[in-house]
């Protein structure tokens, strides 16, 4: 049986709350060292009322955000900055993010996470799209930038300690994007860690609460800048098929896994890969930095995730120096075109989807070309095809 | 002279504010036995930082939010509850209610109130409507679903308790719709009860504030699920005409005031009703359950609240199962529609609206046969016209 | 060097806030009497969260609101009240104002402001305009009346008080407006008053800490009711010329300089001007009361604010009978026509402007006189010339 240390940090419809709440190996002595879990919130500003948890495995440290949706924040591996240097520097409150704003870009103004979800009726560009609304009438709306999950606050937080080895350290949550005539989809989300290992994961469960089916989209948002990212990184993967976004993709397309320093003005480039899977359905992307010798990886499987998108946002410094890697369960266009394309999950009434991804650190060139080594083997015989931005199976 | 005890909770003007504040029988011993009224402010999720004051006269009890507008959340009587289980299900901050999202739809991502008012300056369904700019030309603007006012908190609110028999307990507070260039409407609510009553009294004030006359509209939506709603259900009602909003409505038009059990996926039934009034200008609509030993009914004025709309939404008992008794003002479609029918009021700068509502609830066969005799009583003679979908004086 | 007192009362990137802080000359005794500063959040209704400054110089005090964008709320002046009588009595928190909302007329849902800045992306009419999106591409938006800056919390704010003469009390405070693939324009504002003086100053500058070019607006609505503002008040400015913005303006425009007394249903004039500047770049304009006695005055830099507008809303009292004096870095029109005169600032990458306003008060005939001489001087030989609303320079 699983011994456990459980406490409930807010549990809205309950009434719990903690404003502030710590344990770390001073109280708690376990077979490890070093680590803690501490929960507080934020204030001033644009912070203001932002709950946050910290949990440090003694090695590897990340910040969830329960306020904005269980995203994380930030996260540190022995000293190094895990995530990005947005131009948005604090957490955002989701008050002050009006979504709908420049058009459906809203979301840009509190984009910040290392990872960030998108979802849950729909995670990609914005643009029109055909709902039915409380009359049984078809009506048009727009839909907005990455959906609304990252801007939901959860109504249930939890910390969870494994009192036997290896130690398990994990904050559970629960967000729920629900609306009476709309969506009731409620993600069930657990990101953990061991003890003084190199990895996080992330394990959410989706649940359509309604009485009838409903459409739902989620996308893992993962941004990394420097260590990572530097001019001479590349992302190494196993690629059945890429697939320019637009024109100007198509522009990067033969360079499409490699990335250069930051650059002014950069205009994002994306695209759209179709991944190789392993026997067990499994794939691995890697992200490293020139030398070799620091990268990270995303593990996910084909039956949950199924399509993996590159975002290449080399602009300046300041501006947000940044790559993402984003598996998920469709490309990030408009719901209506993803729609035809069969790349909408469709929940039945109670049904549940759920999805995870594994994030890893690799440091020292062994480490980095063992896993490189992998993905290569994964590779194998498989010629990738690398599309123009006129195929209409990948975007519009 | 009435003796009475005042608290004040909140004046934002003055500054006061209470976070947390009780008082109950034991404290102050009166006549009655079992009352309370506690004030708390709600913390975590999409409820932080709600203000709620919880009323129990010792055998109906009901959470007024005056956050989301002096708003009823959730009653209880005899421990039966009164209200409805919305998929929405804590009490959401209006800084989480984007009231535009989804076409004008947005108030449904905080609708779960047992009593709501819809308001000030429009209440009905989303949609255009021409207003005057600070620069005094016309503009085009969209109207949300069902106004602000279940959006706006209140910046006033006390607790006043009669220290005579019959003991009133109630709740004031006043909830300001204003602007630069726009309304001021501000509303003067008291929300009342007596100790060991059956009942729950509703009495707002609209003054027009400017110095120019403005359009109001207010509605009460009173909403009830289990154990009121249930296959076998009715609504008891004198009524002179009854108009379906819509084909869909006029499906079911022969069954209008009866209810069938939960259907997923069903589609909302609107009907627009002509009460037939008494002598003193008042009318009463009960709904029952299957076997006529549980009822809840709602008196109101014809002067006050000419139009009664009937909102039959029995879904999937997830997806909100309820019916919605709506006195108002007008009947909830487009505000443009509305005025075209003279039904918008049109109040004089510094002039004042009144309405009422008495909601009373009736368990016991005999109590409830009672009430049905008297409503049918008032019915009499009236033989009550039932309107097909197409006729435009209800709806467009 | 400068000695002075400095306390940081918000940091919220260091994870510094202080709930509640006070000081005055009765703990700091200076060689001045009666001063104070007091910090605090305000609670309930629309204004929950809002941070306010509190500053008395012992003789003029005023309220800075770090929440909505370092405004300057309400002062007063030897009992005086400095700025205006809104509709909207309280400082609304930003999450309750949907800018969007009436067409882009959201922002007058917080208005009510004595000095309020518009800006910084855009700060003039709502209406489209032209972005650049994520993806390159050209992209229609919706501008909002006055841009954000004003319901953008400040994320840095402190206090700083001058150990010597002539004892210095400032506020000073940092507001981002930013976002990814979006402005990133940062302003440090400094807003100071001496001990026992008759004026408070704002010093801002704004850097643009992208790695490209963006474009800013910068307005400064200064607005008045009683006691300079009444029937018979007039402005006094040095012009070089003064254009009505529309027909409604030009029919008053032989009187564009004199006030009313309130009328209900007045409809604003606005009218944009250019100033006579003096031998430094300097200019200021004095609003006077009836008697001349009591009046206040504004002085800017061409260098700076090259554009001053005057907006004249003399409605009902209780509408807010009020009028504006907006030096700026252009005139608030819609940004795509300002653009089109040349009018919108290009700030290069990593580049500031500044701006200061100084506003005094002058009570009493001969002090009131003086200052109305020295702009009569400015005046000089210069000729007004007073355009028609169809000038084509000025308005659209």
């Amino acid at each position: 049986m699983k011994r456990e240390l459980v406490k409930i940090l807010m549990d809205a419809e309950k009434g719990l709350f903690e404003d502030y709440w710590r344990i770390s190996s001073e109280e708690l002595p376990l077979g490890a060292e070093g680590w803690s879990i501490e929960k507080k919130r934020l204030r001033g500003g644009l912070q203001d009322g932002v709950d946050i948890v910290e949990v440090n495995n003694g090695r590897l440290s990340f910040t969830v955000v329960p306020t904005r949706g269980m995203g994380v924040w930030k996260g540190k591996f022995e000293g190094y900055p895990l995530g990005w240097e947005s131009p948005v520097k604090i957490p955002v409150h989701p008050r002050h993010v009006r979504l709908e704003d420049r058009g459906g870009l809203g979301f840009l103004d509190g984009f910040n996470e290392w990872i960030v979800r998108c979802g849950l009726e729909s995670n990609g560009a914005p643009g029109e799209d055909t709902i039915i609304d409380n009359m049984g009438n078809e009506k048009k709306v727009d839909l907005n930038l990455h959906g609304k999950i990252a801007n939901i606050p959860a109504d249930y937080v939890a910390v969870k300690i494994g009192l036997d080895p290896p130690y398990e350290l994990s904050v559970v949550g629960t967000v729920c994007e629900r609306s009476m005539f709309g969506a009731n989809l409620c993600m069930a989300s657990k990101i953990s860690t061991n003890t003084g290992c190199n990895w996080i994961s992330i394990e959410d469960l989706v649940e359509n609460r309604r009485s009838t089916p409903w459409e739902m989209q989620l996308l893992y948002h993962c941004n990394y800048g420097s260590p990572f990212l530097e001019d001479g990184s590349k992302l190494v993967a196993a690629v059945r098929t890429v697939a320019p976004r637009d024109g100007r993709a198509e522009e990067g397309v033969r360079q499409w896994n490699a990335f250069g320093p930051p650059q002014p003005g950069f205009v994002e480039q994306v695209y759209f890969v179709e991944p190789v899977w392993d026997e067990d359905g499994r794939t691995r992307v890697m992200l490293t930095n020139k030398k070799g010798n620091k990268a990270t990886s995303i593990s996910f499987l084909r039956s949950e995730l199924p399509y993996f998108t590159l975002w290449k946002c080399t602009s300046g410094l300041q501006d947000g120096y940044v790559v993402g890697l984003e598996p998920a369960t469709n490309y990030p266009n408009r719901r209506k075109f993803e729609r035809t394309k069969g790349r909408v999950v469709k929940l039945g009434a109670g049904k549940t989807y759920g999805a995870k991804i594994l994030i890893e650190v690799h440091f020292g060139e062994p480490e980095v070309s063992k896993i490189e080594g992998q993905i290569n083997k994964l590779q194998g015989g498989v010629k990738p095809t690398i599309l123009g931005s006129s195929d209409r199976r990948f975007s519009e």
